[in-house]
Order: structure tokens, then sequence, then C-alpha cells
């Protein structure tokens, strides 16, 4: 399905319209906004769970949950946009005996924002999910590129936001849902043609590398670059150290299979590659590990795409030198059923051949064996930039280990002690995003109210008279937003 | 002058090795480093002073000056350090009743900065300036390119601070200061080399547009692309409206010439584009500008450099059709002096000729008189972004022509209602820093302890035992810094 280009232009025109709109409004307007979203979502009945089932092949006690987490997604992120302290406004008074202006700063929407709708998650990380929800909040316009691979659950999604739209007497151009593949008559993807529309101002994806870099490079080659928050997955490795492995290896195995696993092994964080010493504990660590794959039954994957992009990549990584099978699930898979597989091979091998560092989205794991600590610590230093690190530790491998730990910090954006990272909870702390190759914006996150941050820019007014400035910054405060007035935070009013 | 690789390298080298040391200290360690490095320039004598003024021709009052904004800035930038603000440090407690961890997230040092001084303030924007001040704050080891156009005043700088990371037994390699042209034996330039170093995490810059868009494109074709923030300048228009200048023509004259010719137009800030409509308000502002600017001496310019791009620029500008001198000084300029200049020109043909909006860095305003307020907003529509915009007006004005407004608020970092955008205030509230191409970064300030946030990125640590966290996450909060716990802002323990 292609797009005409006057169709696209008039999207991008409306959302640039609707932003001079946006721009008015306060924190409060758009969390009341947020709020009726989250209402209208969580009222759509089964038609929405039946159709990203047949889409998706998710179950559907998986999806039931991620409906509930988007609707969260909207509740908790409109609340953080009403309580303003995204806006990070700061007031300096002036001090006219000093000669100090009056001088006042907020964050404001950043623009329209361009939304890639994400395979995995056909609810919380597409059409209506967080990149949607936190640029609303902001105040940008949104645009969403919706997933070719869900369009019906998109289309419903794309209807509620659009029926809250026309309830609040809002202008179209702040939701735009745009399906297809080609703009009309050209070579051209339709998301290539708007990330370079001189209208949009920054993008959200969550995708494979592929696509998030094509997007970053489009949008820094424009001739006024914008930012772009592209989450491409990593391999979120598990370092296990030696007390752990020594205390509860047959535990850490259930774990680790059971995250590698879930949801056929489609997630972001799925924890791709495991690293320890070699050792009795390794060595329970993997009759554990063998014992829990070989019973999990193979599931559908996503699509027929994902499927055999598995495939693929699950055989190419088998075929490098030194690497061998550990243990597959010994149930035979149907077609397009992702099984789950786990290789190993030496720590050696592992820092020599780069491509034994690559992403395979599915049930896949690599097994890196290590002859010592030095070859763990090269392994710290070698890894690119992860959305999460896990370390499977006592407190007496983190003493002795400092050093390694130390250098995970500077590759990912999130460290775990123990437990396991799929499973991304929304709130404050998180962090969704990790150093580059995992994301193209490591300075921010993708899950968490903070996601709104990604979507604005600082706007100082200074000597500006009371009554215009916006409702944010006045003296009143009659929004009660925490605010900075003369180095103290405070929500009183000036 | 040209470095060896091999002295680059080992600067490279030693920062991320610092980094490795820099990330364990504490915001209160790196707000005492500050304070001490602060001291030590606010004692160094007239030396300074004297070698800045013969390096740059500055007046000796302006660099006392600068000199005191200097120290003031590691001083306010080491207070908001110790605040831990930056840090927007969240914790959420774990509810294992509700399978929630606990999580915690801090902003830490995004890794080694590269900074390049500015020719236009030899101590506030360069090798010991609020670059450098906020890099090392956020917890990063500086690499300064030194400027060529005051090498012994940088010297002088960088010896400070050396003897500071000595005092304190700290690691080398967190300041290194570097001078020169190109590679030794190559055609690369050192900051080209070091830009697409992969030590390097982030780049600092003030400077031309060519000088920060090579940097930008440097940084963002690298295997692992890093953040620039690089302050590029604009024209930073003044938009004059009806009642503001029936009501006082001669003192906004008087005022914007000023502004105008304040240390020979070399600032950032400097307003080289005065727009208002056709009327009797506008003649008395010309005639009162003519009669400012006719009595204005030239005045030595930074360097021979920066006088011949004047010339050169400020002839061009003269020559493109429809452009005519309205004015300038009557005093005539020795050789490297710059003589104020104000042309004008039509609405019309601003808007038709791109040339027009350049900026001429220098003494060059250029007014723009428009037919009627259509023609206003559609400048305000088509200009690109800017650090600063001046709207002169009465509170009628900003009734009438709110349009007009609204639209300026997407194209600057800073809107100054009446007053000069000359003079840029180092407080929470300042925002210096605008859309593209004014800087390649809008999200951040590079004046204000806010401009510690330009070189962190956030990390956040899963259930992780709480004597292995960093002091500005641990439960004791030794460091009395806000924090957000469960969703409150605190200074409190957990």
């Amino acid at each position: 399905m292609n797009q005409p280009k006057i169709f696209l232009e008039e999207c991008a025109h409306l959302a640039a319209e609707a932003f001079q709109f946006l721009k008015s409004t306060t924190v409060a307007d758009r969390a009341k906004f947020m709020h009726a979203v989250a209402d209208e979502i969580e009222a759509i009945g089964q038609e929405l769970l039946d159709a990203a089932h047949e889409e998706t092949a998710l179950p559907m006690g998986r999806l039931a949950g991620e409906k509930a987490r988007t609707v969260n997604q909207w509740r908790s992120y409109a609340n953080a946009v009403a309580s303003g302290l995204y806006t990070e406004a700061r007031i300096d008074l002036s001090e006219p005996e000093k000669g100090k202006s009056d001088i006042r700063k907020y964050n404001i929407g950043i623009g329209p924002v361009l939304v890639f709708g994400a395979s995995n998650f056909p609810f919380a990380f597409s059409t209506a999910g967080g990149d949607t929800a936190s640029a609303i909040g902001a105040g940008c316009p949104v645009l969403v590129k919706g997933h070719s691979g869900h369009t019906k659950t998109s289309t419903i999604m794309a209807r509620t936001i659009t029926e809250v739209v026309a309830r609040f007497g809002w202008p179209n151009g702040i939701f735009s849902h745009i399906l297809g593949n080609n703009v009309d008559g050209t070579d051209l993807k339709i998301g290539a043609y708007l990330a370079a529309h001189p209208s949009i101002k920054a993008i959200g994806f969550t995708g494979s590398y592929y696509g998030g870099k094509s997007l970053f490079d489009i949008a820094n080659q424009r001739e006024e670059p914008i930012p772009v928050f592209a989450e491409m997955g990593s391999v979120n490795p598990v370092f296990a150290f030696t007390h752990l492995l020594n205390e509860s290896a047959e535990s850490l195995a259930k774990e680790y299979a059971s995250s590698l696993t879930l949801g056929v092994g489609q997630f972001c964080t799925n924890p791709g590659v495991f690293i320890a010493v070699k050792g009795t504990g390794l060595e329970r660590f993997k009759r554990a590990l063998e014992a829990e794959i070989v019973k999990i039954e193979p599931a559908t994957m996503l699509n027929s795409g994902i499927y055999s992009h598995f495939e693929k990549n699950k055989k190419m990584l088998q075929d490098q030198g030194a690497v061998a099978v550990l243990t597959e699930s010994a149930i035979a898979a149907d077609e397009g059923q992702g099984a789950p597989i786990i290789v190993h091979t030496s720590a050696v091998n592992f820092l020599k051949n780069k491509v034994l560092s690559e992403e395979v989205f599915g049930p896949f794991g690599i097994l890196v064996e290590a002859d010592d600590y030095e070859q763990v610590f090269a392994i710290a230093q070698q890894l690119k930039g992860q959305l999460t690190i896990t370390v499977a530790a006592q407190s007496q491998d983190i003493v002795e280990h400092g050093d390694t730990i130390h250098v995970l910090k500077d590759k990912a954006g999130r460290l775990l002690f123990n437990g396991m990272p799929t499973g991304v909870e929304v709130v404050y702390a998180m962090q969704h995003g990790g150093p580059f190759p995992s994301c193209t914006d490591p300075r921010f996150t993708s899950v968490g109210p903070d996601a709104v941050k990604r979507f604005v820019r600082p706007l100082a007014f200074q000597n500006w008279p009371n009554a215009f400035l916006p409702e944010e910054l006045k003296n009143e405060n009659l929004l009660g937003i925490t605010r900075m007035v003369d180095n103290v935070l405070t929500v009183g009013r000036v």
C-alpha cells in the first residue's frame, strides 16, 4: 500500500498548525487530554485484543497485560506532565540594583514528532504507545507511521485517539496515523520521506539497528538536523560471577532460561549473551540450563519476517567457527515458530569474532566460557553499548571484580544486580536507553515519565510581562508545579 | 604549529583513564575541586589580563569583568553540582508484594569531552571557560583545543587548572591543553582528529557555523556518534512594534546602537537585524540611530582574521541589490579596527534574498523596513533558529501581534521583552542555545548551571546493594541532594 505525496504533505501541514495550538495549552490541559485517551483505550473491548492476537500471535494474557500497561503509561505520563517536573521551570527574579533582569525558562514542545510503531509491542510501543503519549504530553503533535505487522490493531488505537481529539475540539493535526510503504509513484519509503520533512522536529523509533540508524542518518543530513530517539535493541549480557554460580547455579539457570524465552525471545531487553568463568558452578549451570531449555515449547513468532530473520541469524551464528550448540528445545517446531536454542563458545573466540556480539531477535542465547577473569574484563571493555547489563553476583563478587563492574557502567543504560532484564517497569527511575548502538541518544529514556523530556527544548523569557508569560512561568503558579525560584525549588507563587 | 599523533593519542588515553577515576568521585568531591579552580583563577595576577589584552585587544575593564565572570561560572556551577540537581536522582523503592524492583537512576558523566576555545571570550568561553567547568562538574575529563588567537592566555589558564589537579592528587588526564593546527605530517586538523577519536564522548564548541557544523558532521559519522554542543551564533533579530516605536523611538535607538557596537559587535548575541513597519516612529528611530552611530569610535577587533572577515562580509552584504547604507561611524578607522555601520532594505527584499539573514560578525546591522505587519509575520515565519529574539514592544503591541510573537517562540532560545540581548547572565533560568543553525542542539544551554546537563546520561541500577551504589543514590543521602523518591522530591534519606 502506498500513499500519495499530497496526503503526507497534508498530514505534515496539519501537524505544524496543530503545534501552534498545542504550544498554548498548559500542562494541565494536556494531562486532562491524556487521561481521556487512557480512559478510552481502557474502554475498548475484546475487538482490540482479538485484532492484536490475530496480527501478532501474542497470547491473550500477554496482550491484556500490555493493554493495561499502555493505559498506565498514558496515566502516569499525564500525572508527570501535570506535575510540571519535566518543564524544569526556572525563575530568576530581577535585581534592578545589580542590573539583573527577570529571566524565566521552561521546557516547551519541540514541534511535530514522527513516531514509528514497533512490531513486538502492538499497544505499548506502537500507535498509542509510549512515544505518542510522551510527545503529546510534551506538547507535540504526532504523526504515527503505523507498523505493517498490525495495521488493524493500530487503526483501532488511532481511531480512539482521534475521537478524543475531536471531543476536546482540538485540531485534527494533533494526531495522524499513516499506513503504507512507499510514497506513491516513487521508490521512497514513507518513513524516510517524513523523516526528511521540514515540519518534523523529532523522531521516536523502536526497532532494528538498520531502521534506526537509517533514520538517524537522514535526520542529521537535513538542512535542519533533528533529534532521533531510536531504540535499536542489544544483546543485554549477563555477567555471572563465581560465588553466585557456586551458590545458586540451578536457580540462575531457571531464571535465565525463562527470561531468554519469554515472549519467544522477542524483547529488546532479551538477555542474549551469558558470560562466566569455567568451573564447577558453570558446569552445574550448563546442566541445569539444558534441562530447562529442552522442555520449552517453541511458539509462534510475531510475523513471518521476524521468523525467517530468526532462522537465518541463528544459523549464521551457529555456523561461526568454534561455536557449538549447547542445548535446544526438544519439541518439534512448526513453520513460523521460534524454538529456543543456546550455543556456546570460548571467551577468546567471542572477543575475536564480532559477529557473535550481534543481536539475534528471538529465543537465542550464546554462552561465553572464559578461562579467567582477565578475559571477562576484556569482554567488558570490548562490549558495545547495551540497554541492560545484568551482574549475577554475590556482594563478594562485586568486591573482587569491582574493576569489571566499573567498566560495565559505561556500557549500559540499566545495570541489574541479579534478576533478569526483561520486564521494564514504567517508573521514574527506569532508564530504557543505553549507549550507541543500543540507542541513538543514550541521554534519554523511552520508558517512564522521563520519556516526555525527549520532546522538549528550553525557552527563556527575559523581562516578559507576567500577563503574556506561559501559565507555567507566571507569578501566580496557578498550576501548582514545582519551579526553581532564585535557586530554590518551590511550588509557591513568586 | 603541529602536534605529533603520539601526543594526541596520549592525551586521549589519559582522559579515558581519568574518566574511570572521575566516575567514582561524588558531586561534593567535584564541587570542591571546582571551587579550588575558581580560587586559583581569581588569584592570578595582572599577568593574565596583560596576556589577554595583548592577544585579543579587548579593553582591560572588559577583561577584568570577564575574569570575574569566569570565576563566578566555576563557583556557581560548583554549587549547582553540589546540589545534585543535575543528577536528576530518582529512586523507586521495591514493592515485593507487587513484584516491583528497587530501581535508582542518576545522571553520570558521559566520558571525555573535547572543548574548543572561542576567540571572543578568552576567559569565559575558552580554556577555563564554561564548557570546561561544566564538563568537569559532570564528571568528565576535558581536552581543550586552545584557540590560536590567545595561546598565551590559554596556557596560563591551563597551568592553573593543571596545578589544582596535581594538588588534589587526581589523574593528569582530567585536563589536557592542546595547541596547534594539524596532526604532524598530515593535512588533518587536530580538532577533526580528536572529534573522531573513540575516547571522546562529547564536544563543546563556540564559534562559526562552518566550524561547528563540520564537527557535528564528523561526530555523527563516527562508528559511535556523539553529541556536539556547538553554539554557532545568529543575527538575533529585534522586532520593534509600532506603539513602542511611537513612544520611545529615540531611547530604543540609543539602546540598539549601544548593544550592536558593544565589544566591537563581537558577541554571539549581537542584534544584527532590526525589523519594523514604516511610519513616523521608525523615521524617528532612524534619525536617532544615525545620530548615535556616526559618533561611535571604531575599535580594534579580536584579530586580523576576524577583521578581514568583517570587512569582506560587510562589503558583500552592502553589495546586495536594493541594500543601501543608512549610517556609519564618521570617525576614520585604522587597519584592524571595526567601524560601526548600518544598512537598510525592504522586507520584500529581505524575504527574497537569504544572504541578508547571514551573520556578519562585528558592528554591522541591517534595518528591515516593512510595509505592513503581514510582512513582519512572513519574516517571523521564514526566520532560521536564533540564540535570541528581542520584542521591542508595549503590551498593546503584544495583544495586536500575538500571532507573530507566537511564531517567534519557535525560532529562539531566549525571547526578550525590550532590553537588548547582549549580556548573558549566568543564572539557572538562562538559555544560551537556540534552534539550528544557531546551535547544533537546542535542547541544552551553554551558559548557566544547567550547562552541566550537556555532559551526562542517565544510568539506572536495579536491585543494587546499597553499599555498592554511587553515593548519590544510597539510602543515607549523606550528600544531602534533592532526589525523587517514589514520585516525591525530597532531600531526606530513604
